[in-house]
């Protein structure tokens, strides 16, 4: 058998790591992974093969994925989040697409048997840290535009402003872009009020998380690292304090009251 | 201490239940659920009181849970899926939310200590089973009018539509509801293309599990029961068939090309 398991193991906290994600490590030989991924993981990656790419190999790492799987290797595939939003899964399946189009030259993939494994996004972990921010409609939006134009970008930021969906925005800025993200808050207030409640959660449910409520008004990309998630409420989101504590939600409607 | 915990047990899937979930449930003197979710998660409920209150009761299950956490027995409410999103999260802090505006007389839920579990939802298990539709840029839809009012939902669409997000449809059918969900394929359907790949997934990685790859065009409320997630894949989506095993996936950008 030629086995490739896809698997994402979460926000960083080895509590929200699935038994299904830990024991696909634990039936592989071979690992393709970030080696931070791997140290938040402990145990269970030792004595395996650790094959670590530089960040921007992404599509390498899921080409040698493929070539150990198809090796007879056992082999998973880990990246922290949801392996299936914004990471790897996808180039696994956009090369099987390239092979069955013939623009690739490796049969031998099409024989692996593919599992993925989902996990824990970061949208998911910022959203409980601070109560209930995705309680009603939200989308998710990634301002890298290495593979998107930017005014593909920007018109869906309009969508997601003018149909007040929460957003998270995912890839906020990076070393060599750092305006999109003030850009996108400029559009989001054509739509919704400057004290719509902003999450800005850095390294979520790890042991350096930062969490802070800001408003849509103050968001600044100075604030922001690639570490950081940024989810937006809808124009009904709440930031409420109570005593010490703060909490953000997003009503489940637009009626304002509590029927079933 | 008066403690709530407020949790997600994923779609169904043991082995896809976070630890912290489980170990939350077993820090729990009461559980605050429907039946049947804790059925799926087998021996960690055994000893609990639990309290069931029957569908459409939701507000008064989180009261409920509010008032046993604050009677100072340690709680835990539970639903399947990510209770974050579209779930009893939201409900416990509107109650709050009323408590601290002098809307309720619970002054004794503000010493409540709330801690949120999130856990992986049904749209990450669909798209996990078929491979990685949620590649790119994404939202969710509620097609429940009974707190939102048709036009809203009906302008989303839209917007989702126009800003080319793959969209899953929450509540997408009930007993009463039928229409919405052909109503919404027909607004989409202005926006992309009658080939778009969708999938119907009918109780997600339980045993009774279904899985259906579908079009656009092809999109029926008649094959869609309340248990079944539609995700609709973006312009750009694939579906791709290798021998008796298909996949859909959503490429990462729009250049259509495999650079890094």
């Amino acid at each position: 058998m030629t086995k490739l398991f896809v698997v994402g193991t979460g926000p960083g906290d080895a509590e929200l790591v699935a038994p299904k994600a830990r024991a696909a490590i634990k039936a592989s030989t071979d690992l393709v992974a970030y080696g931070l991924y791997l140290d938040l993981l402990g145990d269970v990656c030792d004595g395996k093969v650790h094959h670590d790419l530089p960040l921007g190999e992404e599509i390498n790492r899921a080409r040698l994925a493929l070539d150990l799987a198809a090796a007879r290797k056992t082999t998973a595939l880990v990246s922290s989040g949801d392996i299936g939003i914004y990471a790897m899964a996808t180039l696994v399946f956009e090369l099987l697409d390239r092979q069955l189009e013939g623009q690739e030259t490796h049969p031998e993939w099409l024989d692996v048997e593919i599992d993925v494994i989902p996990g824990i996004s970061a949208m998911q972990a910022g959203a409980s840290r601070v109560g209930a921010l995705l309680g009603h409609d939200f989308c998710t939006v990634s301002l890298s535009d290495l593979l998107t134009p930017w005014e593909t970008i920007e018109q869906r930021i309009h969508c997601a402003g003018k149909g007040d969906f929460v957003i998270s925005f995912y890839n906020p800025v990076s070393k060599k872009r750092d305006w999109q993200l003030n850009a996108a808050r400029d559009i989001l207030l054509q739509f919704r009020p400057a004290s719509t409640p902003v999450l800005l959660g850095r390294q979520l449910t790890r042991e350096d998380e930062s969490i802070t409520i800001t408003t849509l008004g103050e968001l600044d990309a100075k604030d922001v690292d690639m570490f950081t998630l940024v989810s937006v409420g809808n124009s009904e989101s709440r930031h409420i304090v109570n005593g010490t504590k703060e909490w953000v939600y997003t009503p489940r409607g637009y009626k304002k009251k509590l029927s079933n």
